[in-house]
């Protein structure tokens, strides 16, 4: 837990005053930068002491074989992991004749602050060498958002005693070792030297490495470039080999006296271009970020970044960890998304090597909610990308047996990467999460364009899939059997809910969009009587519920399986996973995350106000939230029944994951989908934000604990922004022609540059439902 | 396929007239000699060419790592697999200066014969070597069901045509080089060099060596012994070294005259025995075996076959091959389970690596069956062997959670060894067997010592197991979710119907045995709210049922799912689990193998003759049998609901598995539950054979193929013989007390030495059922 002294809570910052080793690997996670395309870890400029050292390109990975016991038909080769590319952050010093390694000396003073306004990561640091020569070393580091291929550095230091000669190394390193990894079969296969020499060149100030891998035969370029300002008589040489690069600076420094070393950095890769073109296509990322200058670079970032918070920022009043932890949200998950371009999102972003670096539905399903609201271009990049893998998924489906594609559960490059399928190829919801991602872009956008090249082409395969994995039985009602949904402690069952609710949507989706774009449906072969099949599909799907229990089930029978024993369950032994077999969990009511709970969100539409209240109390007393995927949507649907402190609980649970290393995972990354999950509970949870096609509605309500909330939205071509107090919701369209959105059901007609304020009606508490015992949320204040 | 003109049909036989090196590993295995405890394939004397050699000592086996791309909570770390030891079969011979080499010169005759009756393995060669030296070799092997550590072989060679110089290697070899594994996730893990040296010696005709394997620490002893008769002149030398220990004879032979070699050859393993205390052993089996002297061990073969064949002979008029194929299963029957003695049954006996020489519920649901009726001792040690590995699944149901024990799914030492948990941890019902076994041997020899001592633990903690795997529902229905039955192509159902009636027995014969043996209930803690519970939970037991179809379901909704498209399968298709992925399977009605219509046989007490007839025609229609446990009771249940033909076709499959290859594979090892399901469609199908509790009923048929068909049975400490014909049945009580038996339904009283005659009643033939289009048997003429 990263519960010191050394975090200040601060709105728009995360600041640690002292250096604390125990959870460096920790703060590395949090104080990483990305922009999608780059991501570093915030290890320390010295490279040593580290936690993790981690530099990653978005796409860039190797295979490695899937060993099975015992191997099945269709079970995946090969996997795809995430590799640590050549490091370019590295900034050794020697003071006098000692290597500034704060492992030793003495620390002054030492402070890293993450600014979520201007991206940047600062360092500032006094210390004094064993010697006795102190030194102030101050860095700046930035990923641009503006400039991809680009990253920058500036390193300064100064004496404060002695006069001191300082050697400062800036360094490309590739194949770094890596530490031992722990184990954890949540974690990632390290790949040890996963890169292979094919260039290396150093001139003046200038860098090159050019690497390849062997496998996934992925070729990655990293050049360098310094400029450096320092008293008279400083020397620079630079020099290179297969696998390191340097250029060294050397300067004797008065006190009062500064050497400062600007470094950029730049990336990048290519499964097909040349070694030549990749190389020069670095250097023009070069010349590009020389041009713009360093000041240019953060100029440029700042600007970035007031247009992002612009659009999305959420102002939240009343627990000031909460507005640090939901800005610390945001600037992540722009950070993910930002400049992704045709490259997955992974579930850890470019943070962490965790999960290996693969995509998930969470991707879909928590992650791009956000962007569209707030960088809806983002989105449409992500879903290309998953379009450019409809091949591999079209592939994947016949190789099931089924029409359509399937959707890898895990993946990089689009291979389907899980090596256990009960839990990996029968989650078949991953396609309706990505399908109901590109309606909801294309709704809230309006972008055509998008719908009939690159949406339609995914519906039609989705709903084809469906089709043929679902069957009508002999009373014509349609099942899907067989799947997991996204509750993982049960799998293969029959009529997941969730996974037939969201099915039933992307059928009809797919009949609506081919309806729309008649030329799509005809290059992709849809004729009227597909269309009329996935609507009887639709329309007769199976919806498990007990009459007994007057309650829907997860799946069938799933009301009638016996109880978790709860109570004979010791604290220690969560997670379940790690502790009983699946076959104990499978067969039992237990659940790991939101799943039939996430319906009540995600197809809110197919239940009564009275049903989702029932189900909502009979899931929560089964629900253990062993995954960080569940508190978000558990935190929406406790919204929505009422139960306001419950949800600001689960709200706090999902915004401090990492900021407290809650899951004792961050060192391996950050939990996007959670952190995306503080913006899905506050703005569809207290908020109450639903849309529904071209309809647009709010039921704001506050727990106790919080006084205001305040946040922006952009959709339907409009800006609108909300703020919403204990007693009313003020709603301002910011941007855009008048519409109609609902508060708490009332039509609210806003016009331009004009303030609509209404109160909120009162709510009468229901009954606080109950968790598993000892799985009760952690109240916020005490988080 | 071996259907070739080599092998000749004859009644108590096997032989092999010429030699056919393309189907040499056949060969090897069907021509493999066992006691048990040790097996040898029927590789050449000459050791080349082989198809696969094969020394196996039954419990001998190495540990290796099983690996996981996703590993889970309670995943097996390490498996067992068989190992080659010490090769103690192999005689090397010299011709002039040419090595005995069938692959060249000319071969004028080879003969091998497998007889059932002296259970010796013989061989006549006649060669010419390339320069022109004309020999005659014979040799004939045994391994002992007298002296179970022991093997023989006399080995004779003459010159045919020339003087002729000869040189006879008798060796031991260990770590011999093994043939690349061909990749069938079906096949072994072949593992190379597991022998670590530990003692080797030579001295006059003595010959030994020690070894131990590495992670399974056991220590493995091999002795030899030989004794030459041969002109004067000839002269033997001795020599060892780590891995070969080799006895040499040279002598000058004349036409007419002969070199005769026996060898004798002990083995003995431990895992706790020190090496002087093995080398002992295995010298004293040698000391042993050379007072009974060659010829003694010949005899003492041929009276304990003589025995058996007196207490099991099956004889069937109407079709050679089936005479043939019964007695080939009933002899490779008793050589895997006579003295394998408080030590496993393997899936394939030990007559090849197959299934990494593990051991399933085929043991105890196929083979035991057999050796109840014919050789009950060997039933006696089977199950002291599982139940010497008690403590191991205890450990196993803790780790899953569960009360009482839970067997392994597959394994050697008693450990899971199952690498894919859905088919493995989750396939409980092999608890159901082995405790039917026990109670079945028990019932059957009144065995009351080994039932206090041995069958009350096993009843015990299995009807714990099943207790604790099932719950009872809010109706007080008790529901055991989540497991697997026989049929691999469903996994993780709810209430399997086989597994739940399975349970019911177990748990009522546990509460009866604990009644019967109060001190042996105190011992095991059993109290009479337990026994009240095991009681309660198997009268409320599930019983899946279609009313809607009025068919019994395999398991709870099997019968909603939608049925496999068998019309767009095709045949190469088949076996299914090769070209479809388990999702596919799983949820989709088709059926790998017998299952619901296993429990038509073994439960025939819950359903009535028309849910019989019913639900075998409904579950025909969806069994491919890409699985060899299917189609013995197949045959079984076609026969009792009047499908005479159909059974015997079934039979044809079951019998002719291996003398046909029809799996392909049958050169890892012979498919021993196929084997025995020769004799339990014979004897319980058409001779219609049930026991429940003491009553003993018979109501034979036969198909149209056969005119006669004749077995014994020992039961009751009886031995009854039943011969059938077209007409009648005549029931003779060989020896024992006066008994009442049925013949269809009427009583019968059997008084020693009087046949009893009873006339066949009609039958009307009811509608033939269907099977998937192509997976029809193969009737059994055109086998």
């Amino acid at each position: 837990m990263i519960r010191h002294s050394g975090f200040t809570t601060e709105p728009w910052q995360v600041r640690e005053e002292s250096l604390q080793l125990d959870v460096l690997p920790q703060t590395e996670s949090l104080f990483a930068l990305s922009n999608g395309h780059i991501g570093w870890r915030g290890n320390l400029d010295e490279g040593e002491p580290h936690g993790l050292p981690g530099s990653y390109l978005n796409g860039v990975h190797e295979l490695h074989p899937m060993p099975y016991a015992e191997a099945g038909y269709g079970y995946p080769d090969f996997g795809e992991s995430v590799i640590n590319v050549t490091n370019g952050k590295v900034m050794r010093l020697l003071v006098d004749d000692e290597p500034f390694d704060l492992r030793y000396g003495t620390l002054h003073h030492h402070e890293r602050t993450l600014d979520f306004r201007t991206g940047q990561l600062h360092r500032a640091v006094d210390w004094t060498s064993p010697a006795g020569r102190r030194v102030r070393v101050r860095s700046t580091r930035l990923v641009s958002l503006t400039q991809r291929a680009v990253a920058a550095i500036r390193y300064e230091v100064e004496p404060v005693s002695h006069e001191t000669r300082v050697v400062v190394q800036s360094e490309l390193v590739a194949n770094e070792q890596l530490p031992p990894h722990n184990g954890d079969p949540r974690g990632s296969t390290v790949l040890q030297s996963p890169l292979r020499a094919e260039e290396h060149h150093a001139s003046d100030v200038h860098l090159g490495l050019i690497h390849s891998t062997e496998k996934s035969r992925l070729r990655v370029a990293v050049a360098a470039e310094h400029r450096v300002d320092g008293p008279d008589g400083w020397q620079g040489t630079s020099e290179a080999e297969p696998d390191l690069a340097r250029y060294t600076v050397v300067g004797r420094l008065s006190p009062g006296e500064r050497l400062r070393v600007d470094k950029t950095v730049a990336y990048g890769w290519s499964r097909t271009r040349s070694l030549p073109a990749l190389r020069d296509q670095v250097d023009a990322a070069l010349a590009a970020a020389r041009h713009t200058g360093w000041q240019g670079l953060a100029d440029e970032q700042r600007q970035r970044l007031d247009a992002f918070w612009d659009c999305a920022d959420v102002e939240v009043r009343g627990d000031q960890r909460l507005q640090q932890a939901v800005r610390f949200a945001l600037f992540h998950v722009l950070q993910a998304g930002d400049r992704a371009e045709e490259q997955p999102i992974p579930a850890k972003g470019l943070t962490g090597p965790g999960y290996e670096g693969h995509c998930f539905w969470d991707t879909e399903a928590y992650i791009l909610p956000i962007l569209t609201y707030t960088d809806p271009d983002a989105v449409a990049q992500a879903l290309r990308w998953r379009h450019s893998t409809l091949p591999l998924a079209q592939e994947r489906a016949s190789q099931l047996g089924l029409a359509g594609a399937a959707f890898p559960w895990r993946t990089i490059a689009g291979r389907e990467c899980s090596g256990y399928w009960p839990a990996g190829a029968a989650a078949f919801h991953v396609n309706a999460a990505i399908a109901a991602a590109a309606v909801r872009y294309v709704e809230c956008t309006g972008d055509e364009d998008f719908e009939r090249h690159i949406g339609v082409d995914i519906l039609v395969h989705s709903a084809r899939l469906w089709h043929s994995l679902g069957h009508h039985d002999e009373a014509g009602t349609f099942h899907i059997d067989g799947v997991t949904g996204p509750d993982e402690y049960s799998a293969l069952t029959n009529d997941n809910l969730y996974t037939n609710l969201m099915a039933q949507q992307n059928l009809r989706d797919a009949a609506d969009a081919v309806e729309r774009h008649p030329e799509a449906a005809r290059r992709l072969g849809v004729d009227e009587g597909q269309v009329r099949c996935w609507r009887r599909a639709a329309d007769a799907m199976a919806i498990p519920y007990s009459e007994e229990l007057q309650v829907h089930e997860q799946s069938a029978g799933f009301t009638r399986r016996a109880r978790w024993d709860f109570a004979a369950t010791h604290p220690d032994q969560y997670p379940l996973m790690h502790h009983f077999h699946y076959f104990a969990l499978y067969r039992s009511q237990v659940i790991k995350q939101a799943d039939l709970v996430l319906a009540l969100f995600l197809r809110g539409d197919a239940f009564t106000d009275e049903e989702k209240a029932r189900a909502f109390a009979y899931y929560e007393e089964l629900t253990v939230r062993d995954s960080s995927l569940s508190a978000a949507f558990q935190a929406v649907v406790a919204a929505r029944t009422g139960h306001l402190d419950l949800a600001y609980d689960y709200l706090g649970e999902t915004s401090l994951i990492d900021l407290l290393d809650l899951e004792q995972n961050t060192r391996d990354g950050l939990h996007l989908a959670s952190l995306a999950g503080s913006w899905i509970a506050l703005v569809a949870g207290f908020g109450g934000l639903r849309r529904q096609g071209g309809d647009l509605s709010f039921s704001p309500r506050l727990p106790d604990h919080l006084f205001r909330l305040a946040f922006r939205i952009t959709v339907f071509g409009r800006r609108i922004s909300v703020r919403i107090t204990r007693d009313a919701a003020e709603y301002t369209l910011l941007s855009g022609d008048s519409l109609v959105i609902r508060h708490h059901g009332e039509e609210v007609r806003l016009t331009p540059e004009r303030t609509e304020t209404r109160p909120l009606p009162d709510l009468t508490p229901p009954r606080t439902p109950s968790q598993p015992k000892g799985r009760e949320p952690v109240p916020f204040a005490q988080q």
